[in-house]
């Protein structure tokens, strides 16, 4: 049996108790290495690839996980932006007719907005600024609608010491759009782990002081741009649900 | 000191440890009434209403949060269409100075990938279809840029049985989208909870059965509408990221 396990930040607050009993009852742990040290505590014999090595992660797995109880192990939720999908794809081409179940986990968006205080409280888009599997042309367009939707947009992997294209084209995209609205940008680095920081600007400031902020954003960053009614109160990015226009407060 | 707590589905299994330690050590617990079942165990006053009458439940929570703590609960995340931004504003606004920290849960959009596959495993969009608050233009408006981008699109609280103008207008959208891609579309009941069920399909199918599938469809459905690379492995909805199209399986 494979389970798909996603473990939250890595912190054993943010576990649920589902992926904390599978995590003690499988025979092995596999998952990118830099987790490891997440899932050290459950005492499992534990493989690991790097950044790139995910088929040969998940092939290791299924092949395991034909007579063993194995977890693949994403950080956040394993079916957003994980291996989940990989693991049925490579499963199905292969033929290793392994079962599968998902374990979802709490994932980065909601550990960012939480600490940001409630900016993902209306509809919006989760997207990844990672051009390795999509291609640019792709994102920049799914980035461009989501703006024109005026969906609050979460955005994944925003740039990297080598990768910083997408995002730079993203902020162009963005500041035509700016002339209406001077979103509110929210920038959250670890989110939930014991190194977790965190910004909330505007774009006129966030525009002003870029290299400042390219400094700071890495690919453990998520950042969030409100939609047109976000707005900061008492320091925190707050996007209302719409009680107030439609009730009145006493 | 107020908390605002996601619990995920209300099952055990899916709450995390740092909600689950909260809700052991306040005062006071705040909810819907129909939630009131899945916080009994923690053996704490519950204060509860019903529907539409959020701004009270949010009101008495902060009052009492000047004394005491208050947990206000909701399910899946708190900042995905629960009530922490209600919080932060009407804390400003009547200047109660509550201290207030969200403590992030999974989402039913999460619990609904698990349960159908991996169907978020590319960006997507997460949309309420509920027009209580949100204009019914804006939520066609989103919806049909969501399909433009070819996103992922995740919808919450779909159809009640008096509500089901939005759903059946989007339906009308999507119908014109179809020509190129017969889009895969899964849909979730009670994500998590001992009642769950799910069904994966495709437009064709979905709209030739429309009514049938009417009948299915309660405001405690997550319907998860693929994009044009989504498509159906061993029965489960798998949406790929993208790693088969860059490297080749040996």
């Amino acid at each position: 049996m494979l389970y798909v396990v996603g473990i939250g930040s890595g912190s054993k607050l943010h576990i649920t108790k589902e992926a904390e009993e599978v995590l003690k009852n499988v025979d092995l742990i596999v998952c990118y290495k830099n987790y490891k040290k997440y899932v050290e505590r459950f005492n499992k014999p534990i493989y690991t690839t790097g950044m790139t090595k995910e088929i040969d992660r998940v092939e290791y797995a299924l092949k395991e996980a034909k007579y063993k109880d194995v977890a693949l192990v994403s950080s956040g939720d394993p079916t957003i932006y994980g291996l989940a999908s990989l693991a049925y794809e490579i499963n199905s081409i292969k033929n290793y007719n392994v079962e599968i179940r998902v374990i979802p986990g709490i994932t980065a968006a909601s550990l960012a907005s939480s600490v940001l205080g409630s900016p993902l409280n209306h509809d919006f888009v989760v997207i990844s600024f990672s051009d390795l599997l999509t291609p640019l042309s792709t994102i920049l367009k799914r980035f461009e609608y989501a703006l024109k939707g005026d969906f609050v947009i979460c955005i994944y992997n925003p740039l990297s010491k080598k990768r910083k294209e997408p995002f730079l084209k993203a902020i162009d995209i963005l500041k035509d759009f700016v002339k209406d609205v001077n979103y509110i940008i929210g920038i959250v680095k670890n989110a939930g782990r014991d190194n977790e920081e965190y910004l909330i600007t505007n774009f006129e400031e966030f525009y002003k002081n870029l290299e400042k902020y390219l400094e700071f954003i890495d690919m453990n960053t998520i950042i969030i741009i409100g939609n047109s009614s976000t707005k900061i109160i008492n320091n925190k990015m707050v996007t209302p649900r719409g009680y107030l226009n439609k009730y009145k407060i006493l």
